[in-house]
Parts: C-alpha cells; structure tokens; sequence
C-alpha cells in the first residue's frame, strides 16, 4: 500500500518540481506509514481501556468469590493484547516507522512511544504476559485476605514469587537498562522514564539531607511544647460531631471535587479499600476514596489528591494527534503525583484553601464554627510521625518512601530474604520516625502496589511531591493573582494553566526532566520542595 | 501434534489386538481434537465474560459522557472475539472435530454447538460485528435519551438502523433458515433454538385461545363487581406507610434473594432502569432491580424474577466438560425465562410463600400487620391490564408479548414503516386490553430490548411463562411436599431439584423441546399454563 501510494507520486512528479516532489514524497510516507501505525495503536489502546474498567471493577465492585474466574478473564485479556501488541502487523508497521520524522513534535512522540513500548513488549512472551497478569490478580486478593487477618506469613510466598516474576519481566524486557545498571533500574523505567537506582540515591540523598535537620527541629519543638500544634476541640478525630459523619463527608467531599473541576460526567466517584484513580480514559476517569467517622481529614484530603490525578487524566488530549495514541498518556508516575500532590499540598494545605472551605466544614458540620480558617490550616498540617504511609504529614512521609525503596531495592537484587521484611520495616520505622509498628496489617502488609504487581513504584511519590513544589512555583509566576483566586474558590485559572502545561502536553517530551525544564527552567530538584517546607514549618512550629 | 500422537498408537498397535487398537485411535483422537477444541472456546468464554462485565457497567455504573468511548471499547473487545471465533486456528479445531462421536452426551453436545455457533459466527465478517457493536451501544444511549424525553421521532431513524443491520446479521449468519422460512425466522433462531414464526403462529394461537375468554370473564366480572380485587388499604400504593420505603424494599429484597439461594459470595445485586440479569460467568453473576416509594411489588417481585434467572446462572455446570464451554450455557431465551418465571410466579405468587413473606412485611413495614397471607396473595395476583409489560399480570402479560412479536415480526420483513409504530402500538393496547396510551415514554419506548440489538426476543417471554408451568408441575411431582417447604421459606429443594434437572444440564439437549421432553415427559404445550391460570384465576375472581 504504502510502495504503491509511493510510485503514484512518483509518476505525477514529472508535471512538478524537484522541491515540490520531496515534499509530497514526505507527505506520502507520512500519511501511510504514520496512519497505519496510529491505527494499530488505538486498537490496542481500546483493549488497554476494557482491562482499566475491569480492574476499577475488580477492586470497587466485584465479590470475592469471583475473584479465580477473573483471574482467568483478566489472563485472557492480557494475552489478547500481548498479542495485539506484538503481532505481525504491528512489527510490521512499527518497522515502517522507524526512523521516521515528522514536523509534528506530538506525532513524533507517537512514533517515539511506538518503537519504545513495541520494544519492550515484544520481548514479553505471551506465556510470561499472562504469567504476570495471573499472579498479579491472586497476589492481591491474598494481600487483602492477609491484610484483614494481620497474617504476613500467609503472604510471604506469593509476594516472593512477586518479586522473582518482576525480576523476570524486568530482565526480560529491558535488558539495556538492567545491564547497564541494577536489575531494579529495569523496574523503575517502567514508572519513571530513564530514572536509575543511582540517581534516585542522589536525589534522595539531598533530599534526606534536607529534611532530617527540619524533622528533628520540629519533633523537638513538639517535645518543649506539646501544644504547639494542638487542635481545636472541634477538629479532634474524637469530636462526638464527628460521630455517624460519613455520608455527608461524602457530600462534601463530591462538591469540592466538583469545584475543584472532576467532571461528573465522564467519570465516577466511589469508595474502595485503597483510594486511587482508575477507569478507561480521558472520557470515563474513574476516583475512589475512603471515610471513617473519626478522621474527618482522611477521606476529604484523599478526594482532593485523586482528583489531581483525575484532572490529568481528563485533561489529556483528546484530538486526532492524542486520542487513543501514546503523546496523550501522563509522563510518568511521578508526573502523575506531582499533579495530585500539588492539588493537596500547595492547595488543600495552603492557607488560602481554607478561606474558601471552612465555611463548607461550618456549614455540613455546625460543631466546626469555632473553628478558624487558620485552625484548619493548623489541623491539616500537623507534623505528627505515624505508621500509615497515606496519611504521613509533608515531612515525614519523605522517610516512608525511602524505606520502601530501600526494601524493593534489596528485594529485587536477592540481597533481601521475604522473611525477614517485617523485622527490617519496623526497625527503620522505629530508627526515622520512633514509630512502633503493633502489627504487619499497619506495617509491611498496608500498601496495595507490590500485591498488584506494581513494584519500582513508591519513588515516584517522593518524585511527585518534589517536582509538585517546581511546577507550582511556576504557577505562581504565571498566575500571580493565584493565591486570592483558590481563596474565593476560583480554581478555573489554576486547572486550565496546569492543563495547558502539563496535561494535554502528556508525553510530548521524552522525560519529567525535559517536561520540568519546559515549565519550569529546571529539571528534578529537590531545592524548591526543601525551601517550601522549611519556610511553612518554620512558620509553623515557630523555628 | 495430533498426527504424530496417532502414528504414536499405530506403532504401538503391533501389540494389540484390533479391536483395542480401534479404541484407542477413537480415544487419541477425542483427547487431541477435542482437547484442542476445548482450548480454543475457554479462551474466547473468557473473553466473552469480559464482555459481560463491561455490558454491566455500562448499565449499572457508567457516566453518560463515556458513552461514545465506550462504544469504541466494544466494539475492540467483539472484533477481537470474532477474530478468535473464526481465526484459522479455530477453522482448524473446527473442522477436525466435525463427525467426532463421543460417549460423553455433555462432551458431545460441546461439539455439537461449538460447531453450529462457529458456522454462524464465521459468515458474519469483522465488519458487520463491529457495526453490530457500535449500532447496539449509540442505539442504547439514544433509547434511554429518547424515553426520558418521550421522545419517539428522535428514536425512530437509529431504531430502523438497528431492524435493517438486524435483518442483515439473520441473512447473513443463518442462510438456510431463512431461506426455509422467513427473514424473522433467522432472528428468532439466535434466542429460541429451532423456533419458527409458522410454529410460534401455533403455540400463540393455541394460547390466544385459551387466554381470551378468561380475560374477558375476569374483566367482567371486575366490570360487574368492582371490589372483588380490592387491596386492603395497607397494600394500596399510596398509602403513607410506603413513603420513603425504598430503603427498606431494597433490605428485604436482598433478605429474600439470600433465602431464595442467590450467592451473594459470586455476584451482585444493583439498582439500574430496566432489571436484567448479567455479569461474567456462574461465579460472577450480577442481577438488578428498581424500586418505587409507592408501588411496593415492583422492586420485590423484580427481586424474585431475577433471581430465578441468577440460579440459573450460578447452576451452570462448572466440572472440567462445562467450565467455559458451551455445554453449561443455558439452553435458550425462553428456557431462561422459565427459570425466572418459575420462581416469580409458581413461587412468589402463590398462596404458600405469603406465608412465609407476609410476616417479612410486617416487620418492616408494620402498617401492614393488618394484611394477611392471603391479602398479599390476592394483591399480587390483581388482573388489571395496564400499559407497561413488566408490570402485567399473568393473563394480560401474553398479549404485551403478541403486539411486539406483530411489529418485530412486520418491521423484519419491511412491512412496516417505524414511524407507524406508536400508533400500531397504542391502537392494540386499546384493543386487546382496553388501555390508552398517553405518550411513546410508556408505550413503544419503554422495552430496552431492541435499543441493545435483542430483536426476536420478546416471544421467549411467553414461551418461558409456558415451560414454567409445565416444569413446575413436574417439580410438584418430585417433591410432594414442595408446597409446605415454600410456606415454611425452605427453598433449598425446590432449588436443588432444578439445579439437577435444568440449570447444570445446560445445554446438554439440543432444543427446550427436547429439555422439556425430558423433565415433563412432553414438548412445549400451553396447556398446563392454561390450566394453571383457568384454576387460579377462576378460584380468585369466582368464576
């Protein structure tokens, strides 16, 4: 097709110039060799969609008992699109593509992308896809069985064959990446591109170095003055206003995510174990928190860091250069939780955000008038070291991060035995944070992401919360009214600046790092994140 | 791999008689060509159940602005089915399985319809199952807009999309049976296996007969005394004890579908605008229901209805020869129905279970502790034609079903103009039961049916009420004390007995004639129903 479109043009160019002739000659090999792979990738992308509504399913929906025949579906969905993915066909057109460049700097990031994951896929066995796909849905049903019976042992196994399967799918996959560095660097390319173990040592390294001296300030000052961050009565977890509170938390919670801008109408909101964004694409996102009676902060806080991530979701392009192809998809899992976490910290956080929400808070929870905007302020940013990695305050969830790391790292190279990880968890969580951890269901077993196979997964939080500090800093430069407009609830400004920025931009830059530079002049830094918190907690506790 | 393992027994059948090498070539054959085929029709069960799941969403959760990616979502996911339904692999399996006679009547029966479904499936190209996809997804959306606004005219063009693609998809896909007969043949065939419209014509006509004269005794007799049905007030719709009662109809509900033997372990149970039963597979099986403040039987006796559905579903045989195969799938449209209507009316409408619910009611809802057993029996089985089919009573509910199989039937033969419908319509239900129609929202437009493509499904309604009858009548039989197990809520051998007689044996036989031959000892035969309903509605309007 693409030969015979060649030769046609070939023909007519004898009635036109040698310029005009080069051009069309482009065009041809643009139209056919891009379109044909454009088309092939929507397929797959559809496929992709129908595995998304059968996961938000599986977790907000589904009964246990049908958890092996999903299994099952999810094994046979997985293999049809391993084999989409790879199929003749799509080598073919994927070998076509190569080394095509076109003047569209979108469409060759699709090219990009293509060659990229076709790459990486197409060393995936069918056998080894389904593999994945298989342990994946039983390892999360035994982590949420083990989780409720606190019972670490009863998931030891599947977590090891876990950890060996992703070994397997890294060294597999991207056996460059592994070869030049660790075997872990391979499952940390799959969440953040380019990203290695040495650099992340680095990162993390100056980060630490920055927090450790700020943490030990603040827990000090706490020591010498218990009530320098006490709550208001009114905004105790065991406030008896705050008894029988869940439904109309959950009222609550659907209007700020409404203002903040998450479209009803393609997408939904439910409840679930553990909060996250899901669904099929920018037209159905899918967001899920969780409340309980006490903690008022829980559930209102998680709706507005999924909504974050449902914003990028929404945001991404949707016309004919991104729909259904690989430059509308988010950056990478960082990215992502730099757009939910700037949501809940340089927002939800922010003084200003509580001008706008306490009369909402006085208005659904009439105990809460005495309460101030600043005593919410106060409330919600409380430095107070705890076992529960979502519900870590700014500077201690940092420490949170680097014990996972540290373990998946070891995990991953065999350095680390799956039985002694409770040992290793709480020891560090008594070392970083004088935390005691009272049993495993509250330590090692109370993150989801390694039960669904999502191990190289927890740095990207901490580079999320990192480039979250950059790209705000950049909103405040480009919106210089911000503040005063998240005060009166104007959140419009702020959503289409981050729109234009960053969500519909997607993966038209080939790393964060080229994406921050864009945006912000820097790449990954962990300054702007150091001095944010140093001047708010300084504040705070008075430092 | 099934020749050499052949030549594997030839070779060693130097050492064997003849008659044991015959025996063993049938059973390497069976165990190849059979395996392989089996292999084949899991993986294409297990994608099909994805599709349930996704139906189901889209029914129960979905937003409406994920409506046009969701089509582009099915219509992947049944392009990827009908690949893996006619690939050459599959024409391999096939075609090395025809003429193979097993000893196994189940295994055979595996055969039997893996065959005929291929043969059907492999005449419909990738093209017209994705048109098919697509048409069925925007024709749903455009039904539930058009009913909303009553709104007929903008239904009326996609709707006679859907009878031409429909008309296209019978011609194409089931040639010789209408060739035989007529073009509907070829749409009723997809839902009633083997069922014609000249022997519909019969079963009807016979039904017509016996149904018309007791109809209109009854509703004479309701002329000349009016009270002779009247509800004891606390049943009455409108009295104020049901106000704000759908909280607990819906508690209930889900009390008597637990005692009814619905597995709450393997399922769901939603709210959505038309019930339905759905969802994967036995071990995922999903129902539906809607409740009203006033109009208490709705959501209650659409509760039973369903479930009598869903045990069917969770029946289905799940040993290593039913698992994914065609064997467990439920034999036709009507033999299911006859499941639902089975339990919803040999069961919920007689006067044993009241003895068992009345009491139900009266604990939650203790305005009704002045109606008896028998009132509620009385109030269930009130004749009183009305203008919606799934709230009719058992005698006028056959002719809400003998108006659509008219209009589906002409409109498949183009002898109808859409835009005549609704006066079709509303001239009939004047007619036959003597009801006006005041808009489309409640006449035309208020099936869901031919909206998702099920066009020659409406005559498995009647023919379902017919099995139903007969079936229960052998279930009294089995079980003499079925009537005293029913008043003490003791469901469980009722239950038990059909679980062995229909929902495990599937479709083991090659037609509900010979299914019903096989539990009753005779065909499809009004008769029993007509007796049932003479006795019954004879005892209760005195005639």
């Amino acid at each position: 097709m693409r030969a015979s479109l060649l030769g046609m043009y070939l023909v007519q160019a004898v009635a036109f110039g040698a310029k005009r002739l080069a051009q069309r000659r482009g065009l041809a090999l643009r139209s056919t060799a891009y379109d044909a792979l454009t088309k092939e990738l929507r397929e797959v992308a559809r496929l992709e969609e129908v595995s998304g509504i059968l996961s938000y399913d599986e977790q907000c929906f589904m009964s246990e008992g049908s958890a092996a025949s999903r299994a099952a579906q999810k094994e046979a969905l997985a293999g049809v699109i391993h084999e989409k993915r790879t199929s003749a066909r799509m080598a073919e057109v994927i070998d076509a593509a190569r080394g095509l460049k076109l003047d569209d700097a979108r469409e060759n990031a699709n090219v990009r992308d293509a060659i990229e994951g076709f790459d990486v896929e197409s060393r995936k066995s069918k056998d080894l896809a389904e593999r994945e796909a298989r342990l994946e849905s039983e390892c999360f049903v035994a982590w949420k069985k083990a989780r409720e019976a606190s019972d670490y042992p009863a998931y030891a196994p599947i977590l090891q064959d876990m950890f060996a399967l992703k070994r397997e799918v890294a060294a597999t996959t991207r056996p460059d990446v592994c070869a030049a560095g660790e075997p872990y660097d391979g499952a940390l390319d799959a969440f953040e591109r380019g990203m290695t173990a040495s650099r992340l040592d680095a990162i993390f390294a100056k980060t630490r170095e920055g927090l450790e001296p700020l943490l030990k300030a603040v827990l000090a000052k706490k020591r010498d003055a218990p009530d320098v961050d006490a709550l208001p009565p009114a905004l105790a977890f065991d406030h008896p206003g705050w008894k029988g509170s869940v439904e109309k938390q959950a009222e609550l919670s659907k209007k700020v995510a409404a203002d903040l801008g998450f479209d009803f109408t393609k997408g939904r909101f439910d409840v679930s174990t553990h909060p996250f964004t899901g669904g099929a694409c920018p037209t159905d996102v899918r967001i899920t928190t969780r409340y309980s009676d006490g903690n008022w902060l829980e559930g209102f806080a998680g709706t507005v860091h999924e909504v974050g991530h449902a914003l990028y979701e929404q945001g991404r392009a949707g016309d004919a250069v991104g729909d259904g192809l690989p430059v509308s998809k988010a950056l990478s899992m960082g990215t992502h939780e730099s757009q939910s976490l700037l949501w809940e910290r340089m927002v939800l956080q922010s003084k200003a955000f509580w001008e706008y929400a306490a009369p909402l808070f006085h208005e659904a929870f009439p105990h809460t008038k005495e309460a101030s905007p600043e005593d919410f302020y106060r409330a919600i940013n409380r430095v107070q070291p705890g076992l529960i990695r979502v519900e870590a305050d700014e500077l201690s969830y940092p420490f949170h991060v680097f014990l996972r790391y540290d373990v998946e790292r070891a995990l991953f190279a065999g350095e680390l035995d799956v039985a002694t990880i409770p040992q290793q968890w709480n020891a560090y969580m008594k070392e970083r944070l004088d935390v005691d951890v009272p049993d495993d269901a509250s330590g090692v077993l109370q993150d989801i992401h390694w039960s669904f196979g999502a191990v190289g997964y927890f740095p990207s939080y901490t580079l999320g919360a990192i480039m979250a500090a950059q790209i705000f800093a950049a909103a405040e430069d480009a919106l210089p009214d911000l503040s005063d407009q998240i005060r009166r609830g104007e959140f419009a400004p702020l959503r289409e600046w981050l729109r234009t920025e960053i969500h519909e931009v997607g993966s038209t830059y080939a790393s964060p790092d080229d994406l921050l530079r864009a945006v912000t002049g820097d790449g990954i830094d962990p300054a702007p994140f150091l001095d944010y918190l140093t001047a708010k907690y300084g504040e705070l506790y008075g430092l």
